[in-house]
């Protein structure tokens, strides 16, 4: 059985990073984007198009059913429940291969047949604007109050798609076996202590 | 400055264990019981009263003020305060002393003047009631519905007493900066990785 370590997190809390820098201390592999990747190619269609089709779209499907939404747009319904089941074929597919670092995308709650870890990554709100400046595509000048609105909605979306999938809403401490809080911290520096925690946990110390 | 580690738990969660061996494993002390032991010898009382006095009984003095509520018992909320008012002095004079772990007694929001790490531990309600009856006293034989009900009690009161004390609630991931899910986890099994991780958190390593 695989051990797979999934990394939930807010919006500029570093969880991405994290995820990252884990997955090669414990020399597995870490996946992220890859998974939007190898849905967009086994369906043939745009990457950044399955990014925001198979997290946000996947929506407007719940909670009625689709005979009542049937004069709305059965095709990107259907389009969204297709290439979010493709996406649950593909983290299921990945864990299946051995032990793994899987962030975002749902997938602490998509995996039943592995053990897993489950971390939530979050930090203060301060915390959270100055990496999200220190992280900004060249060209991107955001104010505080753009960065701050923006991480209300990717995190409102994170929040609203873990409703419809899990009984635990997002960020709850009770979907979670560990909850990092990064504010003020150098990411970097919590990897030692984290891989020695995430060894620990699943007994291989 | 001294690194201080706080300990906050829910009821049954293993916490004071978690506490107590983290402090082993890092060499330093750990305050749990000690603190009400120093402040029933400093007050010239007994061990237990000022066990409820110091955490229970303070609520009675809030959020109305003593005027309000002089016709009460004045002599009974006075005591409390000046109760609690002694346990905050121990905690910060024993924090001052150096490195230490210390369980409880709202620590994480009495400190003010010394590097924190504030664990939160929980787990669930399943893994609490087994740890409790694993636990218990000699001839204490109580029922999952009895435990239960003296778990909700006892959580209640911390929340109660923090809520009096700080911004944010008790258990809230945003006041703590690490949060343990110990459900169907050996305590002692998470100390060696836990022990790197703060010694990492504090830059140590």
């Amino acid at each position: 059985m695989s051990k797979i370590i999934t990394i939930s997190r807010e919006f500029g809390s570093g969880g991405r990073e994290l995820g990252k820098r884990l997955a090669e201390e414990l020399g597995i592999p870490c996946y992220d984007y890859q998974i939007i990747e190898m849905v967009a190619e086994k369906q043939g269609l745009d990457k950044d198009y399955v990014e925001n089709a198979a997290e946000r779209d996947i929506r407007a499907f719940y909670p009625t059913t689709i005979g009542v939404r049937f004069s709305a747009s059965t095709f990107f319904i259907n389009q969204s429940v297709e290439l979010f089941t493709e996406q649950t074929k593909v983290i299921r597919e990945l864990a299946s291969k051995g032990d793994c670092v899987i962030v975002g995308r749902c997938a602490d709650v998509l995996l039943n047949n592995e053990q897993l870890l489950n971390i939530f990554v979050y930090a203060d709100k301060e915390s959270k604007i100055k990496r999200c400046k220190e992280r900004a595509k060249p060209g991107e000048v955001l104010t505080d109050k753009e960065i701050e609105k923006k991480m209300k909605e990717i995190d409102k979306g994170r929040a609203d798609l873990r409703k419809m999938l899990a009984d635990t809403a997002w960020g709850d401490k009770a979907g979670y076996h560990l909850m990092i809080n990064t504010s003020g911290k150098e990411i970097k520096s919590l990897i030692p202590g984290l891989a020695e925690y995430v060894r620990a946990y699943f007994n291989e110390v």
